[in-house]
């Protein structure tokens, strides 16, 4: 059984015990999918309202596109957890001889950049997430407006979750190209998106009071 | 079928609709579920480890706590549902006479008060959430570490957004003291919680980097 298919209550359990899967990522994944659908529903309670008619194809646009980002994130909470298997059988081989201890240190290295590709995902999904968020405030409907903070503050949350999930890894990794390419990428959309999310949420709470 | 019982990928598409249930509040109580079962796992990871063992008696109480907290917090996606009946039916009563306005305001302000609680709790148990990861941080495994950024980050998304959900609501009540009573409790809680939580973040990438 998938991990997206099993039911919040068992997800949670699971998660709380020390299963290896779901994990930190699984959770961002999962949260970041949340995150996506809030905006989503903003969008679906918007659009068809003659208030916001002005909007309205904008606001479809964004709708289509959360839809795709909830998707990705929501695939994400499986892919991580199948990524976590060559580690976690990297970490179980032998290391008696010189050719084991080689041979071990050279599946490591594979399996860790592997385990980092969800985290990276997550991080730019996220992202692109939390900028239709952004395009959100301001076309969408005032009585859906606190979803548009709960969806950025669930995404910003995502978000660093998965640039942690990248650091645990990169940490052990010793191909420096690889650990400063992606923790130039990674660093540059948590500090962008973690912004763009404050202002949001400001945007918000400016809106509600 | 309880929200709570949906599998993930279902409560996701759900809230994601125009449906009245689950809204922001839900979804603030699942991550926050998930918050405080990511700060159990640390917990399951940490205890039974020799390197630990020092910190075994209050590790395990920290699980006992957090297991409850997540408990409360998975049922809150429910309860918040059913918090809602009453608003969503005072909305829909007539208001033709003098009489069947006023008898609608009473009803509505009585419901905006019913639709308060949860989120109110929401706030309060993610607080207690992350003052839970702050007493693991030192003491729990370093293999895990991650995890307690992940927790308290899912914490800090479900605290605001709870306060969010107290906004909105509180935004119509007209009973001055209730509404004060309401804010100062919300407000300090989310202050010092996101204050807390962004503490034990801090602390989280000093071990990891």
């Amino acid at each position: 059984m998938k991990l997206v298919d099993k039911s919040c209550r068992e997800f949670t359990n699971v998660l709380s015990s020390k299963a290896a899967v779901p994990g930190g990522g699984g959770a961002a994944a999962l949260v970041g999918g949340l995150g996506a659908a809030l905006g989503g529903m903003v969008c679906n309670l918007t659009i068809g309202k003659k208030k916001y008619a002005q909007y309205e194809e904008e606001v479809k646009e964004i709708l289509r596109k959360t839809e795709e980002l909830q998707e990705d994130l929501l695939k994400m909470i499986d892919e991580d957890a199948e990524n976590f298997l060559p580690l976690s059988k990297a970490y179980g081989l032998p290391k008696n001889t010189e050719e084991e201890r080689a041979e071990k240190e050279r599946v490591l290295q594979e399996a860790l950049k592997i385990a980092c590709e969800v985290p990276i995902k997550i991080v730019r999904t996220s992202y692109e997430a939390i900028k239709l968020h952004e395009a959100l405030v301001d076309k969408a409907s005032k009585l859906a407006i606190s979803d548009v903070g709960v969806g950025v503050q669930c995404l910003r949350s995502a978000l660093i979750s998965g640039q942690l999930n990248v650091i645990i890894n990169i940490s052990m990794i010793k191909d420096d190209d690889y650990v400063k390419r992606v923790k130039e990428e990674t660093d540059t959309l948590v500090a962008e998106g973690t912004k763009i999310a404050d202002e949001v949420y400001k945007k918000v709470e400016a809106i509600l009071s």
